[in-house]
This record gives C-alpha cells, structure tokens and sequence, in this order.
C-alpha cells in the first residue's frame, strides 16, 4: 500500500509536470512509472533525482544498457521488488537478451557468495591489490 | 587477521595445487590471491567456488569485463573490502578505465538510492512491469 | 503467510495479556498490531523485546517522535516492509508532517548513496574524524 | 587503501575548487575531508553529490541535528565504516551529546533487531497501516 | 510476478529433467519447488545450483537440520522471503520444533543487534580474538 | 577507532561492575571483551543488552554451540568483523571445529547464493510453503 496517492500528469503543478515531461521525451516513452507519482509528493525530491538519474544513467564510457544490468544487480542484492521488476524491463528494452538476464543473475548469485565467503574466512587484502592511483 | 594461516602452494595438497594450477593457468597469472589461500583449508569448497566462478565469469553473452562491473557493483552494495580490491584490480586488468570506473561508482551510489526511495514510499510495481515471459 | 496463526487477545494465556494490557496502556491505545500477536507464541521474546522497546522508544535525550524517524531510517535501509508501514503509521500520529517525511525519506536516500560511493572509492578515515572519547 | 590519490586543493581544477569552496564556506570549515578529495576524480559526481548533499541537508522540516541523527542511523545499518565517523563527528558539532548518541545507537540496535523478528515470523501488515493518503 | 513462466517437468528437456529427478530422489520427495523450475530458464545455473546445494547442505560434520537453521538465518537477515518460507518449511521436515523456532528467531534478532551495536560504537577487535590458526 | 575510551573494570561504577561481574561468572571467564567496555558508557544498554544476551543463548531448544554458529551466520551476512571475529571464537571454544567452520561458511556462502537467484528471478512462493501453524 503506497504511502501517498500516486500524482498523475492531469492532476500536477506545472513544476511536476515539467520533469514528467522531460522523464517521457527523454525516455521516448508516453507514461510515466510509479516511483515518480510517487515522490512528486516531493517536488523537489523528483527534480533533483531526476536530474541525477538522467545524468548518471546517459551512456558515456559504459553503454546505457550495461549501466541497466548494473542497476538490476544493486536492486538484487538490496532486494528491491520494484526496482527489479522496472529495471528489468528496462534492460530488456535496451536489448538485454534471455541469456544476458542468466548470465547476469549467474554473476550476481556468485558475487554474493564469494563476498561471504571471503568475509567468513576474513581474508585480508593481498599487497598487490593495495593499489592508489595517482590520477 | 585472517581465521586461517594461508595455504602456499608449496605446502598445499596435490589437490589444492591442482586448483591454484588451474586458477593460475586460466587467468594467464602466476599467482594466487589470497581469498584462495584462505578457502583452501576446506578443498571441497575451493574446488567447488572455483569451478563455479570459472564457468560464471567466462565471457558468454556478457564480455568479461561487464561481468567484473557487475561483481564490483555487488561488492560495494554488500561493503566487502576485500571483494572491492580485488574486483576493481581485476576490472582495470580487464580494461576498466578511470572514465568507466567513476560511471560505475556514480550508477551503484544512484541504485542504493532510488532503492531506498522506492521503499521509503512503499510504491506498488506498474502493472506494466508485471510480466511474466514464457521462454 | 505468517509462520503461526496471530494469538488474539481473548485466546492468549494471563502471561501474554499482561504484556498486551502494558501495550496499549503505555500506547495509549485500543488494538495490538500483529507483530505482537505474532511474537506472542514465544512469550520470553514478547515480554523482553517490549520492555526493550520501551525503554528505549521512551523519550530521553531523544523525543518520541525523532526517534520514530530513526526507526524508519533503519527499516528502510533494511527494506522491511511491515516496518516501514507500522513505524511510518506511529511517526505520524507522533507528530510528523508531510514534509518532514519526505525531509526524511531524501535523507535516508542520499546517506545510502554516499555510504557506496565512499565503499566503491575506498576512501580511508579523515585523522580529524579518528577521535575516542573519554568520557 | 584508496582508489585513487586524493586530490588537494592547491592541486584541484579550478571547478573542482570552486565545489571545494562551497562545502568550506556552507559548512563554515577551513579543510576538506577525503570524501570530496576521492571523488573528486570525477568533477560531475562531485558537483552533484555535493548540490545533492546541500540541499538535502540543509535544515527545515527537520533539523540539521536530526538529518545527522538519521545519516549516522542509515550508516550503522549499512555498516559503512568512514561513514560512521564522519557523521558521528557531524552530529556531535550539531550538538549532539553523550547521552543523546547512547539512545541513537539504542534505537539503531533495537529497530534492526524487531525488523529481523518481523521478517522471520513472516508478520503480514495490520490493515490499520495500510494507508495511501491522498495528500 | 516472475520473470520467466516456470518450466514444469513434463515440459522440460532431457537435461533440465535430469536435475528434477535427482532433486526427488535426494530429497525423497515428488514435486519441485518454484526456484528450481524459474531458474531452469538455464541449464547450466540449475545444474550448478543443485549440485552446490546438495553437497553443501549434506549431513557431515553440521547435521542437516543445523544447516537448515543456518539457511534460514540468513535468509532472514537478507530479507528474502520465498528463501524464509521455502527453509522454514525444511527445517521442519527436518524436525525443528516450534520451541527451536522461537529460539532460532530470538537469536537472529539478537545478533543483528549487536551487530549494530558494535559498528555504531565502532568497536577494534580484542588481542584475544586476533587468531589466525595454522590449520 | 572506538567512540569512546573503554571502560575499564577498576575504573567502572558499581552498575556496571556488576554486569561485568555477572558476564564473567555466567561464562567462566576472567576478562571482559571490548564490546561491552563500549557500550558500558550508556549503563541501561549494557544491562538490557547483557541480559538479553543472557536469555537468548542459553541452551534449550536449540544448543549453546548451534547458536553462536548462527551467530556467525548473521555477523558474515551482515558484515560484522568485530563480530565474526569474537563469535568465531566463542564458537571454537563451545566446540566448533574446523570441519564445522568450513560446513558453515558454505552453507552461508551457498544461501547468499540462491537467496540473490530468488529475488533476481522474483520466483513467488509455491503454495505449499504458505502454511499458517495454528499452534
């Protein structure tokens, strides 16, 4: 049950209406997805994120899709539903395959238990990866 | 401080020593970190972490430098230190640039975000996201 | 589905009515939320964790309401549904505002992007901020 | 160790220093601490995150004192250690006291104890907090 | 929702088949729950899994219903529910009494708060606690 | 580096000697480890921690070993290293041998594991897990 009544583009200020606006030409989609009803409630919550997330998640040296895969991995191991389900479908529409989703759970799954095993053992860092980069 | 006194290969069981082979043979490295140093003590479960790890990570439909973001994406949503070392080595062995590396950092602090504000305002997932693919 | 049927206030044993009768007279309150009745069918963890969290939900140093906004703080950050959804619910009859809740929902955001990035950059401890206290 | 070398600000790029002089001035101090210097690496992160941070922070509905109070609450739950020591000092030059940090981590502990219990039990919402306002 | 429809035994494929049989046989059971059939949609993920799982929670120097409490653990503090309800329902197959229930939960939720205790107040490790064993 | 100076027992108040006195005698050991010197500065935490402590691992259902073993289980999966680190070796000490510490890193490993894949693969609940016990 969602904390407020979701803010659809008929019913927004101006200012709501404006980042729905810039979410849909940008997204090249005509809808706009819950979490963003959602948090209009905080408009300047929804700018700001928007702006971030528009920034973050242009391509750049990593590819659209790629940073796609990275956000369904955060979302898996912070076991977010929502952020699952929207971002999988993202990625699919961004060209994630069948066998790009397994092999990207496959990775995921693996991570988290490595990342276990290595704290349960508690393994200190080996030298060589004591690594500061001057730039 | 580590629970177990690493197992060089020089004092490892033909067994282990065939894993350490395999790991370094594999990854055209001479050397083995020190997370399989420390899991050798139980060989069942280097063996089986190994040969998992080996067929996960090989390059398939994800490159294999897509598939190092991806553990390092998760190791920093799970704060593993040694996992954020090791994997950050690898990327940059992989080809991981300063330039993908901060993308990187900025879409995984971006996730652990919007995940938060997602569940912070309990938003119900769009019907549109709820799909259920046959194959 | 809840591993055991709720124990209602009429089917419950003197023991665990007393620690439901100390609920809503220290609630000031009518009804027991279902976390109780649910914990109920271990009467030791009922009692200690109600006289925990009174204890430490009494106001002190820290009124009753900031203290709401850290227990959601925390139940987001866990993503545990039914905490956000009761502990929300007693922030506002506390006294919270709208606008406090989405001041809140943005830091909780934002503190768990930075908690990455600081992981993701490795940064190391400021001496300033190495300080123990005496007293 | 860091990733990278942080970066001074006699060696800082002229927009870099100009965010290095915001957070100096908005927060009143004469140094910068090594969050900013890490991520400065990537000058659109850490512009961003800074305007993020400014806005986020900076008081209204809730205090500052209380928006620290939360930072260190998302922090401890994270388990984000530079975090931790980095907010805790933040909160107690907010003013913070002793006796106010005792209850912080007494809420912080007992909130990610009943979030578990909840969980464990499989406890299902009340239909007292399934609530959507409409405002 | 699921991602994928889940693959049922009379439409899987020789390979895929091969895995159900030897997850009954194992288990002395006639039916395959829902994550062996959702994760079927690959091969080669089921079969690792299954072959993972069955050698790690095998009896052997932990009994296996010990290991199902464990199981259980930590999928309580991952808050992962389908894993909480899959392993409770195990552990009892395996004899977990309601009694050692209770216990199991008082215990997890006791130690993720002391877990956050520990890191709020930032505890350093005791000398007698720094041991690294030889074998 | 800790909040706050530890509290040493010849300099500790005659309420916390007492908690110091009755940690020692319960578990038959002549010094008191960091943690409780830590949060001895907040008297009312230590004594309801303490106490809590007390009640939960005693033995009963569930055996003293059994439950520092899930104690370890939840301080890996939440990262804890003060934690794993003094549990491990209370658990060692109550009987844990090394075949058993390596059984249960696996099995914490492996539950990290498929916990991931069931929420990657958002696989829904078989109805045959959906039990509500009455008693």
């Amino acid at each position: 049950m969602a904390t407020f009544k979701l803010i659809e583009y008929q019913d927004a200020s101006p200012e709501v209406r404006a980042v729905y606006d810039d979410i849909m030409a940008t997204r090249k989609i005509d809808w706009i997805n819950n979490f963003w009803k959602a948090i209009a409630h905080d408009p300047a919550t929804l700018k700001r994120t928007w702006e971030s997330i528009k920034q973050v998640m242009a391509p750049g040296a990593l590819d659209a899709l790629t940073k796609e895969l990275l956000y369904v991995a955060v979302s898996v191991t912070n076991n977010c539903s929502y952020c699952i389900a929207s971002h999988t479908a993202s990625a699919r529409k961004k060209g994630m395959t069948d066998a790009m989703f397994h092999e990207l759970q496959a990775v995921i799954g693996m991570a988290n238990e490595t990342n276990k095993l290595v704290t349960g053992y508690q393994v200190e860092v080996d030298e060589q990866f004591k690594v500061t980069l001057d730039k």
